[in-house]
Parts: C-alpha cells; structure tokens; sequence
C-alpha cells in the first residue's frame, strides 16, 4: 500500500498538488471553467470566470483534500479508520473518500450543523457524533474517540496533504484557461472564499506559479475575518467563536500555521461580506447562475457583486466552493434581494 | 449585412450546425459536459454525462438557436425586428439576442407563463405581449403584430436556423468526449426532453453522424406523449393542449415538419415521465447535482431515474436542457420526493 509521500507537518509545493492531482484523476468530478456572461455586462469587466466546486462530489471542494489526505495514509493507519471534525463540508468529502477507498470513518459535528450535511454525512456510512458547538470541546471528544480506536485524525485544513488536495481545483483553472481560444490576456484577481485556508493555501501553491502577478484575495464573512486581519497584520489573528453566521462552512477560529505559511507570501490580502450579501449571492446564484451555492461558498461571489473591487475591463476567477444547503436557506436568501 | 445562408424551409444539416457554431463562438456560453458519479452509482452505469444547458445564456438552450436565427436575417428584415411566441425560454432566448445584435424584439407570451420568464424576457428589452392561452389564438395576435410593424416572426423549431442553432450544444458534447482521457468505448444512449423538437432535431444531426449506432431518445411529459406517438407511427401526431403540465418548456401541440423528417430518421423513440417524476428529478438535482433545472429540463434526467432504460455497465448523455424556475416550483418539487 501506499505510504505517506508528503511530509504531513511541511510546507506542501506545487508538486504536491500535481501528485494529488493523479490521485484524484478520474475520481474527483474535474468542475468546469464557466464564464459569467451576465456579471461580466453588470461589472463592465473583460472576463468573469467561476470554479463552480459546488458541483464536485460531495457538494465541495473538500472531497479533494480528505481523498488525498486519505490515499496518503499507511495501510495499517487505514485499518484504523480515520476521524474528522467538521461542520458538514470536510466531513461529507472525508466520510466519501473513505467509503471509496474502504475505511471506516467517524465524524465529530456540531449539532447546529446543516441537517443536509449531518444525513448526507451518514449517508456515506460514516459515524456521526454530534455536540454542542458553545459548550463542549470538539477536540476533547476526537481526543476521546482516538483513545478508544486508534483512528487517524484528517484535520481540516492545517495539513500538507488536505491543502495539496484542495490545490487540485486551481490546476484545473490554470489548465482550462490556458485550453481558451478567447482567453484574456492576464488575470487580474483571484477571490476565493476562506475558512482555515485549505482551499486559498493550496490554490495559492498554483496560482503563485503560473499567476505571480494576479491580486489573490481570500474572501469571508465580515464576522470572521481573522484571515483578512491576519494578512494585514503579519501574524495569526483569531476570530470570536461566539459569533454567529450563515456561512456554517467558514467559522474556524483561524487559519492553519501551514495555510498562513503560504498565503502570507502570495496573498494580496482579504475581502469580507455580510450575511447579507452573502445571500443576495445566493439568491443571485439560483436565479442567474441556475447554480446552488450556500452562503459560505458564495462570499466571493458576494465580495465581487458588492463591488469592492474595480474590474471595469479587467478579468477575474471567483470559486464557488459549496451547494450544500437546504431549501429553507434558499428562502431566506430570495427574501434578502 | 450577413444574408441567409440557410434555406429556411429545407431541412438543415450538420454543415449547418457547424456554421451556426463559429457564429456562436464566444458569444454562447460553451456548457460543460458533467459527469454524474452519484447517478452512475445508483445506476451501476459505467458513465451518465450531463450537458447543463441551464447554465446558458438566459437559462435555457434556446439562446442558441434564436442568435442563429437572427444572425441569418437580411440587414432588411432586422431593421423591422422580430416577433416570437413562447412560454418563456424561447422568449428569453430571442429577446437576448435581439439586445445583443441591436434588434427590437416583441415577444408574445400566455399569460400563465413562469412569471419569471416573463419578467426576463422583459429585463432584455423585449416588448412582451401576454394572452390568454386557452381562448385567445397567439397566431391571430402574431399576424396582428406582424401586420402593424413587420416584424420577421423567428419559429420556436420548426425552422432551419433555430434548428441549426440548438443542435451547437451536441457538436460540444461530441467534442468534449473526444478530449476525454477516461472515455468510454461507446455511448449506448442520449436522453433529450422534447417539446416542439428544435433541440432533439438539431442533436440528431450531429449525433447521428458520430454515434450512429447510440440509441437517441426524446423524453415528453406523459400529457404531452405527441413526439412519442409520433415515432411509433411515423406521422405527425397532436397532443391535447387543453391539459395541464408542470413542464410548461414542452408544451407543444406537436413537433414540426422539419423536426419529424429528422428525428424519424434517427430517433430511436419516445420516453414519458410523469409531472411528479419531473419534480422528483428537479429536486435531485438541487440537492445532488447542485443544479437549478426546470420541471421541462428535467424529463430526461426524471426519465434516467426512473429506470425506463436498463443502463447497468452502459453509457449515457442527457440532457438539462433549462433552468427557469422560481422557488416556489422548487418548493413543490421538495414536496414531491
């Protein structure tokens, strides 16, 4: 069986991602490259373009990083089974690549999760055990549930090969860009929506390569905006938990030592939306995009639609990176516009 | 000016579609071909590809063949703009590209259209002209209107051009399982929804030429069986237009002469699903697919769900052939699982 060929506690490369990438290679949904016709004429831009990871397995980009992270491990670390925490998106991709590749998975999930992704998490064959975000330890309970079964923990995002998996989505953009008859010169701007950073670090890693001059912006909800505060200010900044928002996929305290690691050297800085434009996003999504985008995964949508950001002429890609919402979200969010 | 290349009264060919795609290029947007991995599972099929035309212009297809169309008219006859009659997607079809070649537009629609079809329609410009469906003639009112103002009526798919233009979606399809690294041997069959038979005839021409010996089905609601029957007895056969369906896209009282000449050639039959088999497959592919499709764009996926065709280790296309959906539909659809 395969064994670890990344040093899990290192900074990953480029070269990382291209290994996860094989990994991935006809299991992985490949996400199209789609340009946005109608926020290009609402903008005045040159080219928008989404990563639409709403539409690979699972819902998310997440899939990406908990298979890589998964197919990593050694044959007796599988046999153990593998354990995450997460509020829904990082449990749904890592119980599917475990069910895929064999292993048994127990997921930790906060109780006020989605209930769309508390049952699709189980639909998966993974253990759910739930608890109470505001007054239990999440990091107690896996702590718990390691001792009693030896499970290997797949941490969400401050980990070489979860962030190398999630960097797979931005090969696919360089790749389709550069696959363009009608491709715009040069890229202005990046905007991708940020929890701990696995998905900005590991699209960093590319991006910084074949797009070194292009503004990259993480993008989150203004009630959590360590990323952004910490990329203003140089170090690891920390977000108030205590803090509601419906962008359940992006409310980690803050980024991960090897997620800031990378954005530090690559990031322009960060972007924030409220819950507001966060589902005027949403509702934007469903009735111009015919995508479903949950409010977490639609922040650079948000970010870009709120117009804090010049791109009269210029040319941008936003990701998209979750749909996994339910139709009460939906409802909230056509009552926003 | 551009003259019609295209004999609007004879049957097109696949030089035609050819054409009416470098005349889209760039223009259209070039919808991805998806892969289905949940829907491959749960079918034991070796590969389910979508053709997401939801994600085109305006939510539909019928972008493509109403720019086409216009495209094809005399600087003469676009001076005098166009009329089109349409439940809505045609609408809004013809009513963007009318905006973008800088051609007035009169749209006549039944009153019960989708309000957000007729709102779209309006947001293009278009002058929209509602009537009662069940008492009022649309072709009386057309002839009035042409009368007044001789506005060059653009036919919904009994018409070369629009023909031509619809069939641009399946020369992506044939090209982007060409690119395919994992492609499989063969494909066993295309699922299509069918109305008046614009998109299913226009397919057939590219199809038929590189997948001779797939198995081409059009996919009806069950009140609107007319293209089904039509097959079967190899004459034109009429639906009851009196009854009522939730797929209002596919609403025809019967394909068109052009559309029959082609589809009798190729069309293997005809497939029906029911309203609540429609709404089924709009509710999956909101939760699963993350896609937003229409009760008419549905029929062919509602048709694959219902285990009509036995598809175990077989291959198939199909077709998401619109998006135009308020939420209160998708509400009834989650109602309907």
């Amino acid at each position: 069986m395969m064994q670890a060929s990344v040093d899990q506690n290192s900074c990953p490369t480029i070269d990382d991602v291209k290994a996860a990438a094989a990994r991935l290679e006809g299991v992985a949904t490949r996400t199209p490259l789609l340009r946005a016709h109608a926020l290009e004429t609402a903008l005045g831009a040159k080219r928008i373009y989404l990563k639409p990871e709403c539409l690979q397995r699972t819902g998310s980009f997440k899939f990406r990083g908990g298979y890589n992270a998964i197919c990593l491990l050694s044959e007796e670390e599988r046999a153990r089974g593998v354990l995450a925490f997460s509020s829904g998106n990082h449990a749904q991709g890592v119980a599917a690549a475990a069910h895929m590749l064999g292993v048994t998975a127990t997921i930790v999930m906060p109780e006020d999760a989605p209930s769309l992704k508390i049952e699709r998490t189980k639909s998966w064959g993974a253990e759910v055990v739930l608890y109470d975000r505001y007054s239990q330890s999440r990091d107690d309970i896996a702590a718990d549930i390691m001792g009693k079964t030896g499970a290997v923990l797949i941490p969400p995002y401050d980990y070489a090969p979860v962030i190398a998996g999630q960097g797979t989505a931005a090969l696919e953009v360089v790749d389709d860009l550069a696959a363009l008859s009608d491709a715009p010169k040069k890229i202005d701007a990046f905007l991708l929506p940020c929890g701990g950073g696995g998905l900005t670090a590991g699209s960093a890693l590319v991006f910084e390569k074949y797009y070194p001059k292009a503004q990259f912006f993480v993008v989150e909800p203004k009630a959590y905006d360590d990323a952004t505060r910490t990329l203003e200010q140089g170090t690891i900044q920390e977000a108030d938990v205590s803090k509601k928002s419906l962008c359940d996929a992006l409310l980690s305290k803050s980024i991960g030592n090897l997620n800031f690691e990378i954005l530090s050297r690559y990031a322009k800085g960060g972007l924030t939306v409220s819950d507001k434009q966060a589902l005027q996003a949403v509702a934007y999504a469903f009735t111009e995009l015919k995508l479903v985008v949950e409010p977490g995964g639609a922040v650079a949508l948000a970010a870009l639609m709120s117009g804090q950001l010049e791109l009269r002429n210029k040319s941008a890609v936003i990701y998209l990176s979750g749909g996994n919402m339910d139709i009460d979200m939906l409802l909230r969010a056509s009552m926003s516009i």
